[in-house]
Parts: structure tokens; sequence; C-alpha cells
């Protein structure tokens, strides 16, 4: 067989059938858990949470510009204290997802995340692509971050996300090893969902995120790279009121990822305020972490987990 | 002769007359097929289309990002029963156009299409590049996909769209040899028109498409790309309605292009939603499949297709 | 001296002064060519101009694309017939600038434009970037093409427009030796300037453009490339009657760049219109062409040019 | 070892702790040096800053496009001249930082910034990525560009920016050698701090600056690289009244980096203009310089600085 014969075979359009399934089912979204009602009997679930990357975003490149660590500075300086401010002013619980090496550099923010009812969550070593790691690599920093931020929390954390929702084929397979409840790095759906792993039910939830629900797309700067502020603050915001609206409509659940370094800005933090006071304006809501969410999602559709009780 | 030399002559200000001339006629704009009057005596035909791409955007890429294959698990999950139940609402019928490995992961879509009286079409084996393909492996692809969607359908697909609107040297061709009625990939007109092959008539139907009548351009992204959502969905919408208020103005037809995993998300469903009631309320218009709008076009314009009769 | 110290030497913070400031001077805007004031007394002058590439944006890529190709014929089959009838319609005349193998591809919109009154003006050969060219190689093609233009229009073009507003150190001195009146390539200014070459007046009004005033950097798609579609139509007739409005508080020169193919579709023609109604609107106004402008700049500010008298 | 092992152990995910702390102590924000209240018992600082690269934004690159250089002209022939008769017109003093060599092309801008009442800061040579040099060329190139500055403007400058905010680990220890009284290349907070060095405070006033408060990367315009203008002049003058605003509520420091070759645009300069007035609709605002702002927050917070008494 030739060179260029081999290499045609390595194609998508010359795969078998079963090479593209199995590509597919590796982490693939089983039955929906969206419950019956939510808690309290709300109309909508709204699940607010911060990815405080902070110095990491720029540490996991390499660490090499000086001004984009101070970017990230800013998220623990200024970012998070504005947005805790604010959730304690409007009475909301949040998650945060922590790299643990932003937890090392931040640990006051650790404690005053906790302090303030809200829950930590793992997101990655130092926001590393998990699919450029191998399978040892990748459970290893995801054992050693979970202990991390336990031991800078006090609390075990109970779910992840991965850093830049870069999911790899091990994932999956870390994540029930650790006997997480949930994943929250999958687009498959707006409710939650059950993770399947090769085709069968894992007892994990997926709590979907999506770019669109997402600041850093939006507002991201990297003068080096190509990364810039395409729509301003006023785009964002009209983006995420739509998508809560439409949550509304449906009796669905209203997620959305921020950044400390993102939002936490003073030309952005109104779109937070804004969010919040327009799902408060419904009446009807339930406030939640993503934990929390989880956990009544399991429990409502009689989903058995491999989490510890909490 | 050197290098050097020789590598100028291979450059486009060097080449004689013929050389370009050769590649302007591979597939070109021939006669306009719009009719005296579009069907029923409207002033307006709208012909609404559907890119059901699925996981196959990024299976064909090699399905590495599990991220992105559960975004593309979202369209036929989330998105499409959104889009058929306003096609619905509306009654208003489409076209979907199809990879056949979407086809193949998706059956009970394709099955919910055809139920809905809306139109499958061709859109290559799994959203491969044409240019990158030799003759031979893109016509046996095409032969392959227009099967598979016949088993799975029942009906067989009378036009194609290139994936990515990728049109290669060859597609013509291999469209001719397939006896379709019509394709829709190119972008030489607002209207319909007969495509040339080497300068001569084809009898194959073009119905035109445009990237500014496509959502794509504007909302995908790709964290390891470069894109990203450029312009909000207001922004979406505006360009649409100008659009259409123009083809109304010319009494002529408005054709989009839109991709479940993109419109079919909750911020912005609405974009589908108003173009179809501003079209709606323009009275005079005759909503249609690309099939049927080819069919009437080459009718009406006494184009001799090589296509079966319907 | 060892490969890094030579490596160093090329960087431009090693260079001597002499090396960045005979960069600066190889054509360089010199005095102010704005006359008291413009013909018959108007307070502001609009120059209108269309770079009628159509599918030479292509072919000088190496015309691989197909579908390309055809965005490129959307421009002269559809684009330049709206443009034509809006200028007729409002008695705006217009300057169109034209690679002379789009003029050979369609020879009828040559005629055309020459028919409504409007100017012809130079666009290099296949829309190459000139910067890539040897001297001779230039000089070949730009004259190649002055004969091309004026064989298929029957007048002798008078200005010259870089293809991309790529002008090369040999641009300048090619425009003398063609005894041009005017160059439209370069940005230093508002309004019309004389140009210097090594610091030495040369006779040659440029009359400026800029990519704020151009539509393509707003619009222009190119799936395998990164360029997108980044602001909506709203979005660049602010810029432009922005841009506008500064000028005639100046009682300056307002000068545009469009393309058929991106300004001619039906969601963006209006940009075209509302800015000719903007300016009319003004009261006195002078519409212009290209040649007209430098003639009179020429004139008024006593220049003395190498162009045959008209 | 292996090569893979080795390459292995340069990734930031194996870095050891003390790897990583290293790298974000070399220049870290230290104490908020914002005072108990603004001069004269403002309630709001406002720091307004020109970086007036003009030329030399293409000429780092290498000086190779006449078109970008004819930009840069465009700056100083017709962007700087407009922003100072608007900080004339409204009586506000402000901050131009400027490139050695661009201050050697444009000396009579130079004279004009100091005769105008504004401070001139060091802004690199040839605007040089800091990041790219050795120490010895980063410190020579420093002391020559002070120097430069101060031959043709007369004044010692007391402050710099980094070109393109490429802040090296060699940067902060040049400011010392120079007995510099600020930097203003860092975004770690909104309101003026003072830099530590390994850990250790150096007696340097940082002012920092932000890419949202900065027109570039709306509106750069790059036709061979990526670069697009992204967002409207309306856009941009959103984002930064928004800024405005918040440091209002927070009675703090609004400090926005602007360049006039963009923003000295006709279709932009309102921008300028209207943040202008919104701040002086306030009433209480302190207008100043970076020198005057960076002076007096070490005076009032007791820092004691390096730099000679003014």
């Amino acid at each position: 067989m030739s060179v260029t014969q081999e290499h045609d075979q390595n194609q998508p359009w010359t795969w078998a059938e079963e090479t593209w399934r199995e590509k597919l089912l590796k982490a693939r979204a089983g039955r929906c858990l969206k419950p019956a009602s939510w808690k309290n009997g709300a109309r909508m679930a709204v699940a607010v949470s911060f990815d405080s990357d902070h110095e990491t975003f720029e540490l996991r490149n390499g660490g090499i510009s000086i001004s984009r660590l101070s970017q990230g500075q800013y998220g623990a300086r200024r970012g998070t204290p504005r947005i805790l401010a604010l959730l304690e002013k409007y009475c909301v619980p949040a998650s945060f997802f922590m790299p643990a090496v932003s937890a090392m550099i931040n640990p006051e923010e650790v404690k005053a995340v906790i302090a303030g009812g809200h829950e930590l969550g793992m997101h990655s070593w130092i926001h590393e692509f998990n699919s450029r790691l191998d399978h040892a690599t990748e459970r290893d920093l995801a054992f050693r971050a979970a202990d991390m931020l336990e031991k800078i929390s006090g609390v075990r954390p109970v779910g992840m996300r991965t850093a830049s929702w870069d999911f790899s084929p091990y994932t999956l397979g870390i994540a029930r090893e650790m006997r997480l409840l949930y994943d929250s790095s999958l687009m498959a759906d707006d409710e939650p969902y059950e993770l399947l792993e090769d085709g069968q039910p894992t007892g994990i939830v997926e709590i979907p995120v999506e770019w669109i629900r997402d600041d850093a797309p939006y507002v991201a700067m990297d003068r080096m790279a190509g990364a810039r502020p395409y729509g301003g603050p006023a785009m964002v915001l009209d983006i995420l009121q739509r998508e809560l609206e439409h949550a509304w409509e449906e009796g669905g659940l209203f997620q959305v990822t921020l950044h400390p370094h993102h939002v936490g800005h003073r030309s952005r933090i109104f779109i937070l305020e804004e969010i919040i006071r327009l799902a408060q304006s419904k009446g009807s809501v339930w406030f939640c972490t993503h934990a929390e969410l989880a956990q009544y999602c399991a429990q409502e559709c009689g989903l058995v987990t491999a989490a510890p009780a909490a």
C-alpha cells in the first residue's frame, strides 16, 4: 500500500461506520434530566457560574506575557469582589470553577466564595487543554486539583468543568473514577442530561454550557493572537436576555458562564446585574448552584449517582 | 529554465487568456430562470433551507473535539425539533440538506422531515470538502450519499448542496451524471439560473445561495480556530429582513440557509420566526421547497432537464 | 560576524536613521491640494468610486474556488447594474476602477460605465499584489492594463488605483512614466495631495482612500481564510455618514470606495443610496469623478502635471 | 531521559510551584495608590492619553507597506491637529506617548504637544516588541529614547508606556534604573498601584491601562494580517461611556488610551469629544496628565519614588 493510500484511509470520508460511531459514543447525551418541576415549584431554574481562571489563562500558555498576567490579576483583585458584592446584594448563590493554581494564588478568593455560600468546583490544574494530555497525566492533574481545592477550601468539590471546555476521550472515565456528581463542559442540550460512555449510562449529570452563554468569545482580547472584542457589552446582554426569556417560556434551565477578568470590568458588570434583575422580575425562579441543580435533577429523575451523599 | 522562472509562470498575472477563461467557464451562470410570475401569481418566492450537518461538522475535521460533537448533537436534539414546530405552526415547507452520515446518526430526523412534507436534499457524505477529493472519490461519495438518503427516507433526492459550498471542478459533471434537477451551492445571482459547463448549457437549475443569507458566518464559534460570533442575532435578522424586503420589491426569490445547531438555539430561533412572519405579512408569497422551485422555474422557462419526472 | 548578529542588524530597532528615512520617503504626502473652493463654489466635493474586481478577486488567488468565482460574477451580473441604475436616478457621476482581466470578462460593463458618463480607471492586471512583483513585471502589467482598458473602452485611463491598495516601491515611478494624472491608493490625508518621491514633488495628485470608507473590510467573507462579515450594513452606513458629515463641516472632500460584488447586494445597496441622498440633502455639493477632481485640484493649486491635456 | 519526557517537563502543568510563582512575581500589582480624595476634592480623575505611533506602527514590522506608512502619516498630519484642537477647546491636559522615531519624524508635533501644556512620555524606540529583545538591547533603546525625546522637546520624560503593552521581564528593572516616576502598560486594577518586582515594592507608580479603553482593538485594520474594524464608533463610545460612568460611581480614575491615526479620523473624533463632554458634565472632575496623576498619588499615599523632583 502506498503512502498516499494510507493517508487517504485516515480521512473521515474513508472511515468505516464503526470508526465514526465510536468517536460519537465516547461521551454523548443520554436521557434528559429536566425534572417535572423545579425546586419549590419554580417555573425556571437559574444557574450562574464563574470560571475564576485569573492568571492561569496566561500561565497555561507559558506565562510569558506580563501584561496578560496583570489582566488575570485584575480578575481576582477587582472582578471577583464586584461579583461577590452583586451576588450578595441580590441573594444569588453561584458556582465558581477554579483551576487549582488559581486557588493557590488566590486562597482568599476561595475563602470568600465559600463564606458567601457559593460552590467551588474543579476547573483543571493550570487551565491546561485536556486533549493535549495522555490519560495518566490528565488523571493525575484531576486528582491533585480536587485535593488542592479541598485543602484550601475545606470542601471536596463534587463537580468539574474542563478548561476551555476541552473534554478529552479520558475525561468522562476520570470523572467516574472520582465519583463526581456532575460535569459542566458539554453542549448537547439546554437542560441537564445523563452522560453516556460508549453508549452506556454513567450516572453522571451533565449541566450543559454553551459559548453563546459565555462572555469570553465576545470580549476576550489577545494582542498576539487574533482574539478581539467583537461585540459590545450591550450585544452580550441582548443575547443572554434572549436565552433567559426563552428558558422562561419553556419552563427550563438558564445557565451562564462568566469570567471575573472579563465581566468583572466596570463596563461589563452591568450584564450580570441585568441578568439577575430580569430573572428575579419573573417571580417564580429557583437560583441554584450547579451542585444543587445536579443533585435535584438526579433525585427527581431517579438517577443513581456514584457521588458520596452530600 | 530556472526554478524561479517556472514558479513565476504559474502566477495568475502570467497566465494566458485561455488559462483564466477555462477556470471561469468550469461552472458558470447561464440564462436567468426567473419565471414571468411565481406559482399562483405570487409576487415573491420564499425558499427556506436547513443544512442538518449536526455532528458531521466536527467529524469531517477528524471528530476530535467532544465538545464540538455535543454542539452537533444539540442541532438534532433541540434545534431541528424547534424548527419543525415553527414550520408546522406557520405551514411553511422547507428543504433539509443532510450529509449521509448525519442521516445515519439521526434517522428519526429524516423521518420527521419527510413526515412534515419537507424536502430532503443531498449534502455530501460526511461534510467533506469536495476540492480536496479526486474525481473518483467525489463521485463515489455522491452516489453513496444519494443511495443512503433514499434508503433512510424512501425518497430519491433530486437536488444537492455541496458542503461548505465547496464546489469542485468535478461537481457539475457528477450532478449531470446523477441526473439531478438542481444544485444549490453557487452565488452568481439572486434568482435561479441555468448552469453552464465549459460554456455549454447543462439543464441543471442553480438555486443560488449566499453567505449573506447563511447564519454560520455570523455566529459559528470555534475555540481552537478563529471563528467567533461576530454579530448578535438582531444583526442577523436585520440583514435577512433587508434581503427579503428587496426581494419583495423586485418580485423575486428570497432564499435562506440556516443550520439547526446555530439558529435552533433559544436566543436565535426568533430569527426564523420573524423572517416567516415578515414574508407572510406581505400576502402574495409562494413558500416552496428548493425542488418545487427548481421544477417550476425549469417548466416556466422551458428548460429541458435530465431529471426523472417527479 | 555570526548569523545571529547579522539577523539582529536587520531588525527595525537596529536601523540607522537613513534606513527608515529612505523607506518613509519612497512615496509620501506632500503639499495639500485642497482648493480654496470646490467647483461652482460648492461647499463639499463627493467622489464615489467602485472597484469592479468581480471574478479577479478569486483569480488572483489561483481561481480555485468556483463558489468565489460565482460571487465575482454576481458583481457584474447584479451588482453593477443596480449601482448604475442608482447613479443614473440621482445623476451622480462616479469612477470605476477595473482590473484589465475583469474588463476582458465583462466588456459590456465597461461600455455601460462609459455610456453612463462615468470614469474608467486602472486597477492592476488581474488584481495582483504589487509588492510581490519585480519592477519589470509590475511595469509591464501596468502598461498592458492601460492599453487593454483603452482598447475596450476607447478612452485612455488617466488615473490608477492599486489592487488591495498594495502600493510597491516601484508604483509611483511607473505612474510617472505613464504620465498619469492621479493615483488613488494611499491614506495620508482626507484631502487630495501631491505625492513626493524620495522627497521630491512629482506632479501626481493623490486622491486618498481609507479602509474606513471601503465596504470590503466590514462585509467580505472568505470561508477558507478568516474574513467574515463583522458588522451589519447599518454599521457601515453609520460610519460613512459620520465621514460625510464631518467632510461637510470642514468643507472638504468625501471619497468612498465600494465594490459591486459587496455593496451591490440586496441588503447593502441602500448604503449607496442613503449616502447619495445625505450628500444631496446638503445642497451645495459637487459630485465628481476622480479624474475631474484631480484635474480641478491640480488646476486650482497650480500643480504642473505630466498628464496629457484632457 | 527521552526527548518526549524533556519536552513534557517544560509544559506548564508539570511546573513546580516556584516556577509559576517566579513568573507571577516578575512585575505585579502591590498596594493600591488611590488617594483618599482627588486633587481639589474632585470626585473623579480623568487621564486621557494618546499613543502617537504614526509611521512606526508599520516601520516596526519592516516598513514594507507604503499604504500603512501613509496611514501613519495621517495620524500626524490630520489626527493630532484635530485632537490638539479639541483638547484646547475643552481645556483638557493630556499625555502623549511617542516612540523616539515618531518624534524624530514629527518634531513639530512634539513642540505642539509641549506648547499645549501636555505631557510627553516614552513609548519605545520604534514601537518594537520588548519581549523580542535581550536585556542590553531593551535597556539601550530605552535610554536612547528618553534622550531623544528630551533633545527634541526640551523636557526629560518621567513616565513610560511599552509599545503594544509588551512589558518584558526586564522592563521594570530598566524603569527603576532610569528613575522613572511611573509606568502605564499594565492592567491589574482600575486605580493606580505600586509595582512590585519579585515581590518587593519598587516605588514605581503603575497607571493601569486596558485594551477595553483603547481604540485600536476595535478599529485597527491590517489587510495582510487578520485585524479588521469589528465594531463601529458608536460601540466604542458606548464602552468608554460605561467605563467612565462606573469610575464616577466609584469616585475613581478614568484612564483612556487613544491613537491619532485611529481616533483622529473624521468618523471617530466625536468619541473623544463625547467622552470629554460626559466627564465635564459631571462637574467634580480632575483632568490630569499621567505624570500629574502619578505624582499626586505617590504624594498622597506616601510613596517614596526614585524620580527626580519635578
